[in-house]
């Protein structure tokens, strides 16, 4: 038996019951005989909480001091969770991120970690403790200033302490049974996935599914750590993320993973454009210029007649006004004739490996949208993954016939909660 | 200009709009020229809420967990101290006690500070910064663990972060006006006191003045740092602490300082014991192996016939059951007859430098308390301070007639708020 990471969102510890269940769950995995490393978010709405007092004093908090704050959260549940498990007559000691040795850079609410030197956390496990660490923290290497990782950054705390700590694997407990084929909220009939590569998890992750976030994945490929997606309100197997099926465990991969969807992006469409090299580059340079992450592009043919064309591009609606504004700018250098905004479009993404030596899975995803009436606005591919821009009004009833023309649709019809895992 | 420190107190900072209005304050104090140092509590009655919330998880929460848990309280507020001070167009950083350099003993939920080395501080302030410091927190010296420093801790703090600076004064901001000549919910022509004797203040602490605890005057008279405890909010000078009157305020040392009295105290008398050399010393021992603070002792004379004696001695009243208990166990070994348990009483002193040299103080504190009826129970002396233990029922009536009879009423009669200063 070796060492786990359990990591448990702000749902799992929202009230003291909650941390005292959770605390009951940590036990028993160190009463099997497991070195039980816990990383926990913050309390429920916490966060939010905080973040609602910061804005009460300043309209714009400042990045160190704003950290500062947020990472009373965590400490607040880790201390908690620490004593909860000492009522259980187990050892347990807490630690914030710093005492963990979570090195980040210093890019204040947004920090990336470039270090782990967990020496105080393999003293306390040796020592015979269960060790709880405060995620989503960390200190900047130069400065020695407190750093928070940003959304999603508890789970890359697991993450990052499993790979430091080489655990046979890093548990994610959340509010939900795992990883589904489809959003459970929009199709009833979505299923539990048992295992997923990291390519494809990767792949969902990008497209919209929010189980599990980007950056945790990405790290947990580059170090190689089995990542298991399981409910902290029940016993069940949750979903296994992994370059291979773990053990006795045999778990073919499925031709497709399962059905993203997305509706937080909106589309701008720059009409004519001349048809001239340097054109794209001087459209995205301005929209890169103001930190604006876009996600799609499509450019049409040009039109013979006028030598003119359109370029569209999908990006988060929040920075919608902001990408506008630069582009209004640069109207007269770029040479465009008018911007189009909609906000009104969502993403259907089919996210497969099993794509690249099936020819026939883009033809029949297109064909199921056809079949169910959904128009078609934009595309995009990659090598296990097609997306297709829709009405946002479609995106529901396009994510079903997706999900059943591919055979992903389950026999039972049981009903699944599914939500955020807190940060 | 030299630095200065100032703290400020839970009730000080209980909201946003407390937070912003004592921004403004330390802003005006670095308009005036000086280098500032902020120490300050937690909000409110955050603490009171993290200890509820640790009673939910564990009825008996570990000592190095529970530390961890309170110092989120003034991680929260000290973060949107600085904020709210960067808002108005300064440079301000908030640090932990940890990060500020304050080093303490092990002894978790009340460490004592071994060490101050505020490097952090000292560059922050060069760079132009305003230093915003945690109270009540520190770090322990051997095992980096967060240790917090038990009631009025962040008064210390204050007191000592002042001493390793070298600051010109340690401004206690809270929500009286200062020291007063007794407590003016009782006495309500109390006057506040301009300046007093670290010696006096020391008596008046240790007699039940809440305003200040002795260990943080006792911090400031080894360092020879003037304290200026004064409110968060009115601009009003308050009162002075230190050895001498400062610069050119001419200020006499008073006959008498004040009338503290204390209704917090228990009164256990031991019954029938033996007058022989060592009983008092077994007695004693027994309470003081369970870490129960004894405040007065008085053994009557001997009754001739018995050869039997009685000892009573106060204590707090929450160790009272413990005390019991301690002496129960060696009734035997030490041979009395039986316990008294009192916590019907009250503690009344009169504290002033000028009582050495003034032979009359004592008499006319007697006949004082005699004038209002008032039947004494107790007596204990200093060289600065008389107190006499009575009826809790008579402790109001007896401050007062002691209050008028040395001359401490005001003049006018302005209503003051009285109440405690956080921790």
């Amino acid at each position: 038996m070796g060492l786990v990471v359990q990591k448990y969102g702000g749902s799992s510890v929202a009230d003291a019951e909650g941390i005292k269940r959770v605390a009951k769950r940590i036990v028993d995995a160190k009463k099997n005989g497991h070195q039980v490393v816990v990383v926990v978010s913050a309390m429920g709405d916490t966060t939010d909480e905080l973040i609602d007092l910061a804005e009460q004093v300043s309209p714009i908090p400042a990045g160190r001091e704003f950290d500062m704050l947020l990472t009373a959260g965590e400490r607040i549940s880790m201390a908690l969770l620490a004593m909860a498990i000492k009522n259980l007559g187990h050892e347990a000691q807490s630690f914030t991120g710093s005492q963990a040795g979570v090195i980040t850079d210093s890019v204040h609410n947004k920090a990336r970690i470039i270090d782990v030197t967990p020496g105080r956390i393999r003293t306390a496990l040796d020592e015979g403790n269960i060790a709880i660490v405060a995620g989503f923290q960390g200190v900047s290497q130069d400065k020695k200033d407190i750093t928070t990782l940003g959304r999603g950054g508890s789970d890359t705390t697991a993450v990052a302490l499993a790979a430091a700590l080489d655990a046979e694997v890093c548990e994610i407990y959340t509010d939900v049974d795992g990883v589904f084929t489809a959003d459970p909220r929009v199709v009833k009939k979505a299923k539990k996935i048992d295992w997923i590569s990291f390519e494809d998890m990767l792949e969902l992750a990008a497209s919209g599914s929010k189980v599990l976030l980007h950056r945790c994945v990405e790290y947990a490929r580059r170090y190689n750590i089995p990542i298991h997606v399981r409910s902290s309100f029940s016993g069940l197997q949750g979903t296994w993320v992994s370059n291979e099926p773990q053990g006795d465990r045999k778990v073919e991969q499925a031709i497709i993973s399962g059905v993203a969807h997305d509706t937080s992006e909106a589309k701008i469409t720059v009409v004519g454009v001349p048809d001239k090299p340097g054109e794209a580059a001087a459209i995205f340079r301005a929209v890169a210029d103001a930190e604006i992450n876009i996600d799609m592009i499509v450019q049409n043919v040009s039109a013979a007649s006028t030598g003119l064309t359109d370029i569209s591009f999908t990006l988060p609606k929040a920075e919608g006004r902001k990408a506008i504004d630069e582009l209004e700018k640069a109207k007269t250098a770029i040479g465009f004739d008018s911007l189009r905004y909609d906000d009104q479009i969502g993403k259907i993404s089919l996210v497969g490996a099993g794509m690249k030596t099936n020819p026939g899975v883009t033809a029949d995803f297109f064909k199921a949208l056809s079949d169910a009436g959904v128009n078609i606005e934009l595309i995009s591919t990659s090598e296990i993954r097609i997306s297709v821009v829709t009405r946002a009004d479609d995106v529901n009833e396009a994510v079903r016939a997706v999900h059943t023309a591919f055979g992903l649709d389950s026999d039972s019809d049981e009903a699944v909660v599914y939500g955020g895992t807190g940060r």
